[in-house]
């Protein structure tokens, strides 16, 4: 016999005694690799002893999503908002706490999708230049202001997205040169989304070209970067500030809980 | 201006062109490490150029349900299965075509949770365990039967769960002696679910000993032993059968998919 469908009301998972009191939104799967990377991160930085002290996720792995990058780019191409804005009342409908979105690009769209629900949204882009600043302060000279590169998508360059961010922190910002950011945009999309061969050694030149140039840290803004990232086990290198792990890090402390570094 | 909240109907993602057709729903948390590993395997098995041709999945990462072999082994314990089978019908009420659980301890709730719902689970114990079959009939000689030993909980041992799936397949099967069986439970319990050290070496060893003993296959039967088996990059050894691997091969087959091998 089956049980009777639940209504609305008992979709919620806030008023579910079976789940924990925060529950984290996330709208992932862009790309799909990124959320797998962070839901990891999520585990391995929250102290824990057994499964029942990890927190409690709703994932809306949303590959389909149109491309974040290609909508910025090209205003005939499918627009990502009414996808990010729908996925963002569900998880408020089911009853999440706040949202956490891994994905870089997308922060464009953040005003128009953090107005269409009541709960806040963790932003990625804040959070990781928070990060930046404060790695910077920590590894440089105090007699500048904190330099900071960013790697990044076309889209997320082209929209300003980090470069507002971290300017609003008293940040200068260092971009790539054109041929640096091709050989990001074909580590982006031709590697980690296409799951081809990643330029490794190219991107680490790109890197170091940067260091060189002045930049106290360089951030990898760009959730499939951050899977690069995570494969070489970059967490090591001091110049070096993640989003994905950023975002992770302000996930946990949202939820209620300190994080493990 | 906030949008209005969405009705139940306008909730579920089958009706949202944004989704695609077969949305995977996905009981996660169980443990959540090994919901990460699952999600990481779906992305690499799908064949896929970029973040539009993976597949969209919803899930509930749902950590704090309780233990499963504890409510196994002792009856005082508190009983997942309300909790898996709310989850299960909030999938179905979202949309979702079918259901996959990345936990072998679970299935012993399957049943139930199965007639909750009137979408599919795919079974992760049956599908691990025609995995192993397989594998077993490529690597051995014909002149017996396929010979399968099995690391799992003491709850997945002790409700017989995989030794019914594989009788039923023609399988003889081969289970780890009290002192290996410990050393299985902590480096599921103290190593990976805990996060502490786990003994590799000790792991290969009941490895050694099963296959010794006339074992053909020896099954990761425990998605925890499934994260080991990832980290140490055991899919290049021919004797073992992952149980994860094999739930996000079949997943991938369910949603209408050919994986990558």
């Amino acid at each position: 016999m089956t049980t009777p469908s639940p209504s609305l009301a008992e979709l919620r998972v806030d008023t579910d005694p079976t789940w924990s009191a925060a529950v984290v939104g996330v709208i992932g799967g862009l790309g799909p690799a990124a959320t797998a990377l962070f839901l990891q991160l999520v585990v391995d930085l929250t102290p824990a002893t057994n499964d029942q002290e990890h927190l409690d996720l709703i994932v809306l792995d949303h590959s389909t999503t149109p491309d974040r990058t290609a909508a910025i780019l090209d205003p005939s191409h499918p627009d990502p908002t009414p996808s990010l804005t729908r996925d963002a009342q569900r998880l408020e409908a089911l009853g999440a706490a706040f949202i956490s979105v891994p994905c870089n690009t997308a922060h464009h769209f953040f005003a128009e999708v953090e107005a269409a629900v009541s709960i806040p949204l963790v932003s990625i882009v804040d959070e990781t230049a928070k990060a930046a600043q404060r790695r910077a302060a920590e590894t440089s000279d105090a007699d500048h202001a904190p330099r900071v590169a960013v790697l990044a998508t076309d889209g997320t360059r082209s929209a300003g997205v980090y470069q507002g961010a971290l300017e609003a922190l008293g940040c200068e910002v260092l971009l790539p040169s054109t041929a640096q950011q091709e050989l990001v945009m074909s580590v982006i999309y031709d590697g980690v989304k296409a799951g081809g061969p990643v330029d490794v050694t190219g991107l680490l030149a790109v890197v170091d070209a940067l260091t060189e140039e002045g930049a106290d840290v360089v951030v990898m803004g760009c959730t499939e970067l951050s899977v690069v990232y995570a494969e070489q086990r970059w967490r090591s290198r001091p110049e070096l500030v993640d989003s994905v792990e950023s975002l992770a890090i302000a996930t946990i402390r949202q939820a209620g809980r300190t994080p493990k570094l």
